[in-house]
């Protein structure tokens, strides 16, 4: 319930108008439930204001999501609010002909096509869905990714899911909130259960 | 990224079927961003499965949720997956004809139709948002509401989002996440952006 209150008036020659309209890096990160799923749920509101939302998950398999996906794409075609663009890695980039050799390849071409969408400013808003993780494992450099956002054009809101966000990309974040875990159902021997995790 | 691994088998006499259909009550607690924004998320899988949604907004002012609001309303008219009932305290509930004199006798209104809700199971999954609030102020009494949790007939799934979540709804839940803030915007002096915080 944010009451709108600010604490300081910043220093950057900006007015209220004009930082209101600043594009926002937004991360979602640590061991609990709802990074993606509070993503999902921002993109509720970027559809809501009309803007073109590009969604790229960067996992292998996309079957926990399906929900969310289901739901954007009806929202997408209602003609009511912004389009959605739904990328899925797991299932080979849509706009990739050939087959990709690893995952890490697979990786590696959705962040280059992230920085072509960004360039052209595509979309207004973009989920990157777990792509903390090919930061993590060093097959996207954090630098990289850090300066592109840094430089990206227009007003394009950026949030990025996964644990392990390096310190670079947070650094630069205008909001991260970390998810912690306190209690999950798979703790007392619950599998995933239908309508709740996918 | 769930994985579906469970560390442990529960001796409840269950089969994994039985476990998969068992009511969920979750909780997003905690000082950080998107406890509502998770909620609204996982409606989305709800939605998909084609299950009636309700939602209780326990708030005065409903101006931060229109994004989700008017996803969801378009999603439950789409006829392609559950239905969606939005019920909001700051309009004044929508089954309370009479006025309201106050805001604890709203919060406890809106608690009576959640019972009555409950008991004829009027929907499968419930978002009672910004609930912990009335039960925080005394205004709605925490073992109550744990007494008809534990008690619900059939297999509704409950939500609870908001700051101070009381200890005997937290050991009740299945699911408890703490949203932590690390960064936002407004400690910058940003004020609540289009599109972002509503």
């Amino acid at each position: 319930m944010p009451q709108g209150k600010i604490e300081t008036v910043p220093d950057d020659g900006l007015t209220t108008r004009q930082r209101r309209t600043l594009p926002i890096t937004a991360v979602h990160t640590g061991p609990g439930k709802g990074k993606s799923t509070a993503a999902f749920g921002m993109a509720l509101r970027a559809w809501n204001q009309g803007w073109p939302i590009g969604v790229f998950q960067f996992v292998k398999s996309a079957k926990w999501k399906v929900g969310e996906e289901n739901a954007l794409r009806v929202l997408g075609a209602s003609g009511e609010g912004g389009t959605v663009a739904w990328h899925k890695m797991g299932e080979g980039w849509s706009w990739v002909q050939r087959g990709m050799e690893s995952s890490e390849e697979a990786a590696k071409e959705g962040w280059e096509q992230v920085k072509r969408d960004l360039a052209a400013e595509t979309y207004r808003f973009y989920v990157l869905d777990e792509f903390t993780y090919p930061m993590h494992w060093g097959w996207v450099d954090v630098d990289e990714v850090v300066a592109v956002l840094k430089d990206r054009p227009g007003s394009q809101h950026v949030v990025i899911t996964g644990r392990y966000a390096k310190e670079p990309l947070t650094d630069l974040a205008d909001l991260v909130t970390e998810m912690t875990k306190v209690k999950h159902p798979m703790d007392a021997g619950r599998k995933g259960q239908r309508g709740i995790e996918w």
